[in-house]
């Protein structure tokens, strides 16, 4: 069975969205990149860290899934890193409230013995030198290394972002990002610069557009599904590159080809969660849904024209 | 063969860019319409007027596509129809510099006696009381009237603008208009409202990103091709419409699968538009250029996902 290897941070948020607001629930990149994986068959494992105060129903949650928590540290005394946040009525921008690092303050990930040599390592948006960290501690090259990163690293740790983007396969950053990254406007010039940076492969996620998939002179497009509600879109590039990593881990096939698929089963499982608050809509996904949705997906993409 | 009647501005635009500026050169919604749908085997004709300054050599360029231009009135001493406008540096908003209705202000639409009984009727952007009147002189209804508005006629003449869109099959608009027109946010909202309002079909512009086509409970998008370099956007949705209804006038073919493709074939040729200034791509466009660019389209769109 493919193994996929997730860092990123496990947390609690609080979300006020138009529709409404949370109290702290569970939250965290590697959460939803977790969630989504679970979908499909493959071993994975989240490093990460959180205080004592984290409940064990949350622990329950993804192990239920699972996913194995032996790399998750759990710190006596200390408290989970904290995220709070208010979108604007489009939903496309959000206001940072409160940022708590706590126990992220000090975290040292740990790759466990039995998944240095993983199939697929997914480096959920951390500090660069935590990423590249990860990367050090693997036996051999995973067949796949995936990023996701922010604006935030490019303005604070820019040689340690470059660091990374070096040994990387594949970037998922959105629109915004790829411009600041790249200094190019068009897309199209953004993306082959970043190749140049390293990265193989440059997915760019045009936020409630979908997202675009670069290597080399080729592109790929998979829309996101045009929602009649997006009720909360936290999660939801994670979610992106958990069903984008998952599918890949599951698949072990690494052409291009496939790559488009990973881009599809991303975007679908996405689609899930934008439509509750937090993880809520991903907690109980199942499979039928899940298909019913890609069957969505291909009646909104494909067309048949005949070439004269 | 199928006939395509096609009413809208034929005018000078003077386009300013970050890539450059022109004088008053060829432009005009008709204009780009009518170039868009030369590259299909169609009879068309256009509806418009033109001052008395307007040369013989644009007359000549839309007559050498097969345009018929009978219903083309051109006012003796009259001056033609100018626009002049500056793109901000992201392409996505203009600022009018100036617009000199000129001809246009009198301007009483005389559908021609072999026209009155078209496949299909684009109606370019124009007042809508015009627009119905086009309508008003059909001798048998269309087998697809198409409109294109804008947020103008929503704030100046909603009723006359409600009265055509209750007589239409399809809808063309950009994403801020849908949601103006309808009050709603969502674009599966806003589509579902304007269908209410009589459009069967409505195709929603997502400007660099692509179109969605709505149609009761069925969506398609098509993506817009990512492009290097966009150059000068004047015209684009025009372009769109000319493909979209030429694409249909000459397949006869109303069912939903057939206006995804020419959702498909009006995406690509507005590609090529963006090219240039004004027409300059259109003018000389090959076919074989256009049959490359759908291989693309397909590259950049297709997948094949097993559901397990």
């Amino acid at each position: 069975m493919g193994k996929l290897l997730i860092v990123g941070t496990v947390a609690f948020d609080a979300i006020e969205t138009p529709f409404g607001k949370t109290d702290k629930i569970l939250g965290g990149a590697a959460t939803f990149i977790g969630l989504a994986a679970s979908q499909f068959n493959v071993k994975s494992a989240i490093i990460s860290v959180v205080g004592e105060d984290f409940p064990q129903e949350y622990l329950d949650l993804l192990s239920k899934k699972g996913i194995d928590l032996s790399a998750l540290q759990i710190i006596k005394g200390g408290k989970t890193f904290f995220w709070s946040g208010k979108y604007r009525n489009d939903l496309n921008t959000r206001d940072t409230l409160s940022t708590e690092l706590n126990v992220l303050a000090d975290f040292v990930p740990v790759v466990p013995e039995n998944f240095k040599e993983s199939d697929v390592v997914m480096l959920g948006n951390l500090h660069p030198s935590t990423q590249m960290s990860v990367i050090n501690q693997m036996r051999e090259r995973p067949k796949l290394i995936v990023l996701d990163t922010m604006n935030f690293w490019m303005d604070h740790a820019w040689e340690e972002l470059m660091e990374v983007i070096g040994h990387i396969d594949v970037i998922t950053i959105n629109d915004e990002e790829a411009r600041q990254l790249s200094n190019e406007y068009s897309l199209v010039a953004a993306a082959e610069k970043i190749q140049e940076m390293g990265s193989k492969y440059v997915v760019i996620k045009t936020r409630e557009h979908g997202a675009l998939l670069f290597h080399k002179s080729k592109v790929f497009f998979a829309p996101a599904l045009p929602l009649r509600e997006v009720f909360d879109p936290t999660g939801a590039g994670d979610t992106f590159a958990g069903g984008f990593t998952g599918y890949l881990a599951e698949s072990r096939n690494i052409s291009f080809q496939n790559i488009k698929n990973a881009v599809i089963h991303g975007s679908t499982l996405a689609s899930f969660c934008v439509e509750r608050f937090g993880t809520e809509r991903m907690n109980d996904l199942e499979k039928k849904e899940v298909n019913n949705r890609l069957l969505q997906f291909r009646e909104l993409t494909q067309f048949d024209i005949e070439l004269q």
